[in-house]
């Protein structure tokens, strides 16, 4: 079994990883535009050789770990070469607009594409970041188009197992808006404090006072600017959604505390301790399910 | 010598387990409006009587450890009764308004309250969620006011010193202007977006796929909603200029990622991580710093 690694960041670098442990016979070629990556991949032992794009496209499995909007060239690269039995998934945190990449680029053979998601990271980005348990009982989504087969998906699928995922299927549509409202958005409003906050004239002084507190709420500020640029722009439609309604939120914070109006303020305040209280205990049954 | 504390939930409980350990002969006396906080704390040893609040006012230090909004009620209980030797101090996390309280309460003793606030606590609340080491590191902040004797102060710094805490001051308008910035505005929009998240139809599918940004993120999410309506409405200047401005920076965000500004967006991201970076690490030198 050949696996195919395009890019050998944080995710490919941490899959290359737990594959090695799971799979020791797995050959793993990879590529990465960054030969200090490969470079480095190789020196430790996560990969067995660096080669061109095209050349991987004759692996059982190629892995797209690299930011989205780098995807649809490397889906151009792949196509021409692509082989029959190739099965190719990708780990981007969006996947309509990947899809639709996919798609133009393989055309007829896009059923040999399986989007997925693994919902996995860390505030580090690079090869060096790479942890072999960063999959261990985490979620992996897939998004299956209706062109996939069977064993296509279930290809992937094992992959993501054998590093210690666990499999999820939604629809790309569902995902994407799902994570627009519980990543993207998050990570958005993180970047904007820290940056509003750094450019004024007293940074130095607010920062000397920020505390634990500040610390856990940005440490997604910390994570690659690359592949977040990247995400906003392909989740753009569902992302727009979800900024203006927290602007609409804090507006409406704001005015409650201009008019003193503490029932209001505890209300949110009260409602959002119990909520979350409930997800991180696993009780999700409490919480509203009117989903399609 | 007799501590004397109002408020025996996590800040003041804690303070009481690291001064039983520094100062196992001070004498520890305590009111809380809920008797069983009092009742556990003398179950766990951590005080030595449960008193009426007005008996308090002869400790040699008082330290209010309550709601902010809750000082002006327990100043003025305190206020007849005010022995000429006794420093009152308080751990709340706005200043201005609570100095102006104690002000009103204690007109021409108000040079006894020496203003304080410990940037240390936790997403749990409570006598139960009380630790020894929760000052250690941290630091603590005084905004003394023109009418403290320096002996005052140095009673209060010394007992913070003691548990562990680095004393610093602040001007009480600076301070709620830092504080506003990189904490309390944290605090409301992660109330904020975990209320708008669970709020919704599909609030079940929603938590279901959140993950360690979101935990993270919205940790202070879980703390008091009555300490932090509180500090909302007593800090509600400077509170209501960070909304707006975040706004403000949200929606360019917005305006950003829909005409697919990648160089703005980037821009931001790439900044923020680099601040934040350099905020971890310590080096604060890189930051501006043109405060008064």
């Amino acid at each position: 079994m050949r696996l195919g690694l395009v890019g050998v960041g944080l995710i490919g670098a941490s899959l290359a990883l737990g594959l090695r442990r799971a799979h020791p016979d797995w050959e793993i070629l990879a590529f990465d535009r960054d030969e200090d990556s490969t470079d480095e991949a190789l020196r430790r032992g996560l990969i067995d050789e660096a080669v061109a794009l095209p050349a991987l496209a004759v692996c059982e499995l190629v892995v797209l770990a690299i930011p989205v909007r780098q995807m649809p060239a490397a889906f151009t690269a792949l196509a021409p070469h692509l082989a029959r039995d190739t099965v190719v998934t990708d780990a981007g945190s969006t996947k309509q607009a990947v899809i639709d990449a996919a798609r133009t680029a393989f055309g007829a053979k896009v059923g040999q594409f399986v989007p997925g998601h693994p919902i996995a990271g860390r505030e580090k980005s690079g090869v060096g970041a790479a942890a072999e348990v960063l999959f261990e009982g985490r979620q992996v989504v897939l998004t299956p188009i209706p062109e996939n087969a069977a064993e296509a998906v279930t290809r992937v699928s094992a992959m993501w197992q054998s590093v210690g995922a666990r499999v999820t299927t939604l629809d790309a549509a569902e995902h994407d808006a799902v994570f627009a409202a519980v990543s993207h958005l998050p990570h958005l409003i993180a970047f904007a404090l820290v940056d509003e906050l750094a450019a004024r004239p007293n940074a130095r002084q607010l920062f000397s006072f920020a505390a634990s507190g500040f610390r856990d709420f940005t440490r997604i500020a910390g994570s690659s600017p690359a592949m977040w640029r990247d995400i906003a722009l392909d989740n753009r439609a569902s992302l727009v959604t979800e900024l203006a309604h927290i602007e609409a939120r804090l507006a409406a914070l704001r005015g409650a505390i201009e008019r003193g109006d503490a029932e209001a303020l505890e209300r949110v305040m009260a409602d959002a301790r119990r909520a979350r209280e409930r997800w991180m205990a696993g009780e999700l049954e409490h919480f509203r399910d009117d989903a399609a």
